[in-house]
């Protein structure tokens, strides 16, 4: 997507240890035309996709979520980032954090994703895609169906992404991180 | 919003302690159709508001505030409910959840909250005000000034809503919840 590749080169940021930081757009601040036009670009990825539902990580997942499932007509579910306390009938798992070095635990109402549930599951960043493996249990436990996952940025050079096509996902990323050069970022050459 | 309130009654849970769970539209799975609605219908009730931001509160906060972010043209910030390791130059504020019985500390770039910002708060929920308080101490902090708050739903027995009205904070609410009787909601009368 030619418009946010043109986004992260003006408005991102390169932090030490290859961390993009996308907070003026994406991850703190949000811009909403922006995440609209994701949302109908995803739309367009996925027309051919029969899905009922689409899935998501708070917090930063929510909003281009939120925007898909407007655009397409569907609901949508977030996954927390813990085990609430007034929640019951809760599937669980443990993921690992690359960013931040740590484990936390997500979480989703099995009310909320059953075995007639076929997913899109939306996030905003795939690196080596230990969340999206969490969602792949997630949904594994209540017997739904993941029919494809969308990623506003993949980092490619982290290698989830390939990963998850090699054993034959459906993985649609906007924008492909091929790597970090000095400070700068070398996109994959992808067909839009 | 009559739609809202009616949306409450069929398929919000009233749990002990007068707690009123809106899982399966609101705070968990979202009706983005009803999401748009509702910014809509805080655009009508802003129209007179001359603010150039949107701020709200991670995780449920964020999908109302987008949309109404959308419709009203402006960005959003949503206030992280921790201080990331990767984020500096960060406004630090700790409030009490009456829910989860429990501090937690946000905070929000002083990036994307500056002096020269007019704000509206966007949250699902109000109750006794505590997360409300949070956010004023953060606009303090960055000397912008908030313009107005929109919650989706107002426990008006908790009383928050009213104590920031006496104060002369601009408060709409779409739905105000004015006691809950034998497991089930009253609401407030209101002009629509």
């Amino acid at each position: 997507m030619k418009k946010l590749k043109e986004r992260i080169i003006k408005d991102g940021v390169i932090l030490p240890g290859d961390i993009l930081k996308v907070d003026s757009f994406l991850n703190h601040q949000l811009d909403p035309e922006l995440l609209m036009e994701i949302a109908l670009h995803f739309k367009e990825k996925f027309k051919h996709i029969d899905a009922n539902k689409i899935v998501t990580i708070e917090a930063s997942g929510i909003a281009p979520a939120v925007m898909l499932g407007y655009v397409m007509k569907l609901p949508v579910v977030f996954i927390k980032k813990k085990v609430p306390s007034t929640m019951q009938n809760m599937l669980v798992r443990d993921v690992r954090s690359f960013t931040k070095q740590r484990i936390y635990t997500v979480s989703i109402s099995a009310d909320y994703l059953t075995q007639d549930d076929r997913v899109i599951f939306i996030d905003d960043f795939l690196a080596y895609g230990n969340a999206a493996r969490g969602v792949i249990d997630l949904c594994a436990q209540s017997g739904s169906t993941i029919e494809a996952m969308g990623f506003i940025i993949e980092k490619g050079f982290q290698g989830g992404g390939d990963e998850l096509r090699h054993e034959g996902y459906e993985v649609v990323s906007l924008a492909i991180v091929d790597r970090i050069e000095d400070s700068k970022v070398i996109f994959r050459e992808t067909d839009d």
